[in-house]
C-alpha cells in the first residue's frame, strides 16, 4: 500500500507544470447536500472509463470543503463545458457559498443542480469511491446524459485554451509546380489571397456608395477618431495606399464624405461629416453580414481562433501598427 | 457493488460521442513485460490524482491483449504527446507487434521503453489496481518525471485537434470611436492590415529585384505551372489585379523574367524564364526567411493553426479559387 511521502521528494511545481502538459476539458461537477444545498466546483480530472456498465471518474481533493458533501451523495452530475462558459468555470473555481446566485438551472438526478448550455451532462450515481493519495477518486454510474455540439473549453499549461480541429490529410497544403515556389503553404499566399477575396465581397458595396478602394480605406481609417492629422492618416495607410492616402481624402474631400478641421499645429486635419458617417455605418452593417456569414462556414469556435491569431501575427509583424487603434479607442 | 448491466442500456454510439465532447491529450503508456517484450499503447483516459503522494491514473480496457502485461507491471511509463506526434499515436493505437520498429528509445524505470520528443513522461510503479466496469484503473506513484516545452496534441470529437490559448482579457479587440465602425475585430481589417504588413515586409526584396507589384503577383502565379493560358492568370490575379494580369506580364516580358509559348487555342499563354525562374527562387528564399521569422514569434504550435484556419477560410469565400493550385500541384 501506498504511504504518503513514500517517493522521493520532488518540485512540485516542476510536477504541475509537468501534469499541465496534458491538455484537458473543463467540467463542472454539482451535487445536492442532505440540508438541500447545491454544490459545485470545476474538474478537471474528468475522464471515460468504461462504456459498459457506462462510467466515468474524476478525483476531489482532501482537502476540499466540499468532500464531506460529495462522500456522502449518491448523485452527481458532471457538466463538460463549452468554448463560451469561460466565466462559469471562473465562477465554480472560487471558494464562495453563491456559485449559484442567479443562475438557471434544473434539477437533475437526486436534485443534482442541472446547468444549461454544457457540451454534455453526465448524470451520475456514485458507484466507486478509490484512494487516491491527497485526493478521492470518484467513479460514477452514468445515469442518464445529453449533449450539445459546442467547441470545447480546453485547459494546457495552466490557461484557458481553444482546440481546432487538425486538417484531414486530404487537404494539406500542396507544393507548386516549380521546386520551392511559393506555394500554399506559405504565409504571405495565404494572407494576399484571404485578403483580396474578402476584399472582392465587400467591392460590389463600394460601388453602390461609389466609392474607390482608396477612398474606403481612408473612409475605415476616419471612423477610428473624431479627427485625424495628416500624418497618423498616413501612418494609418501605410502599405494600403502608396501616397499616405491622398488620392482617399481628395476623393471624398470632394464627396463630401470627410471635410477639414482644425489643423493641428501646421498639420491638416480631417474628419468625416455626417453623409460620410452615415456611409460608413452602411458599410459597416453590410460588411459585418458578410463577414458573419463567411466565419459560419468555419468549424465550430474556429472564429475567435483566427481572429486573435491574425491579432497576434499583427502584433508580431508590427508591434507599433495596432497604436493608432489603441489610441482611437481612448 | 455495481454490476454489469445494471443501468438502463442507452446507445452506446451516443455516449461515446458524448464523452468524445471532453477534449483530452494523447499519451502513450509503455511497460516491459517479463520476457522482456516491450509494450506500449495509445491512451487518452489519462489524467493526474494526487500531489503528495505524486499520483497518476489511466484506464486499460478487460478486452486489451496488453491488459495481463500491464496488470502483472510493477512500472509503466506515461508519454504526454506533443503536436507533432500525431503519427506515433497512429501507430501505437493500432494492434500490432512491430510498434517499437525503428523507434529509437531509451530503458526508464524497470526497463520500460522511454521515447523520445515527448512534452512530459511519467515514470510510474504501480499503486494501485481499481475495478472500473470494463476496464481497469490504473494509479501510479510517479518516481520521475521530465517535461519538454511543446503545443499539444488534443483528442476531441474523435479526432485530433490543435489547442491554442486564449487571448487575455488585455488584449481583446477594442471597439473604435465611431459606434459599430471598423474595429479591430472586424475580419475585413485584420485580413487586409496582416495582408499589408506582411506585404510591406517583401517590398524590398521586390525593389532590389527591380519588380512591381503587379510584376511580382504574375512571377508568383507563373511559378505555379510549367506554362499558364491568359484566362487562367486571370483568374488567379483575380481581385489582386484589375487588368487580368496584363501590365504585369507586359513587365515580366520586357524585362526578360517570363516568354510567350505556344498558344493554346488562340489563347496567349506564358511560361518563366530561367532568369524568371532564378528571380522567383531567390524572392522564395528569402520570404521564407520573413515568414519562418514571423511564425517564431507566434506561440508554439500556433504557425499551422493559423495556416489551416486561413485556409479553411479561402475555401469558404470561394471553393472553386483553390482549383488552379491544385491543378498545378498535379
Amino acid at each position: 500500500m501506498l504511504t504518503q511521502g513514500s517517493s522521493p521528494g520532488f518540485d512540485s511545481t516542476e510536477f504541475r507544470k509537468a501534469l499541465g502538459s496534458f491538455a484537458t476539458g473543463v467540467t463542472i461537477i454539482t451535487t445536492r447536500t442532505a440540508d438541500g444545498t447545491p454544490l459545485g466546483m470545476t474538474v478537471s480530472s474528468f475522464n471515460s472509463v468504461s462504456l459498459e456498465p457506462p462510467l466515468v471518474l474524476w478525483s476531489l481533493a482532501n482537502s476540499s470543503l466540499s468532500l464531506p458533501a460529495f462522500r456522502a451523495a449518491d448523485y452527481w452530475i458532471v457538466h463538460v463545458l463549452g468554448i463560451d462558459q469561460e466565466s462559469l468555470s471562473g465562477r465554480f473555481a472560487k471558494r464562495g457559498e453563491d456559485k449559484f446566485a442567479g443562475l438557471e438551472h434544473d434539477d437533475g438526478v437526486g436534485s443534482a443542480p442541472l446547468l444549461r448550455g454544457c457540451s454534455a451532462r453526465f448524470q451520475c450515481r456514485t458507484a466507486f469511491q478509490y484512494e487516491g493519495g491527497d485526493h478521492v477518486i470518484f467513479v460514477g454510474e452514468v445515469l442518464a446524459f445529453d449533449r450539445e455540439d459546442h467547441a470545447p473549453l480546453v485547459f494546457h499549461g495552466g490557461r484557458y485554451a481553444h482546440a481546432t480541429r487538425r486538417d484531414a490529410p486530404g487537404i494539406q497544403p500542396r507544393s507548386a509546380h516549380l521546386e520551392g515556389s511559393f506555394g500554399e503553404d506559405f504565409l504571405g499566399y495565404l494572407l494576399g489571397r484571404s485578403h483580396f477575396q474578402f476584399f472582392a465581397q465587400m467591392q460590389p458595396l463600394l460601388a453602390r456608395e461609389a466609392l474607390s478602394d482608396e477612398a474606403f480605406h481612408v473612409l475605415s481609417t476616419l471612423t477610428l477618431k473624431p479627427q485625424l492629422p495628416q500624418t497618423e492618416l498616413a501612418t494609418a495607410t501605410a502599405g494600403i495606399a502608396t501616397d499616405g492616402g491622398q488620392a482617399g481624402i481628395r476623393a471624398l474631400l470632394a464627396s463630401g464624405h470627410a471635410r477639414h478641421c482644425e489643423e493641428i499645429g501646421d498639420e491638416p486635419c480631417y474628419a468625416l461629416t455626417d453623409t460620410g458617417k452615415a456611409c460608413a455605418l452602411r458599410l459597416v452593417a453590410a460588411a459585418k453580414n458578410i463577414e458573419r456569414e463567411l466565419l459560419a462556414r468555419l468549424g465550430p469556435g474556429e472564429a475567435p481562433v483566427l481572429k486573435s491569431l491574425l491579432n497576434r501575427l499583427i502584433g508580431a509583424i508590427d508591434p507599433a501598427a495596432a497604436q493608432l487603434w489603441e489610441r482611437g479607442a481612448a
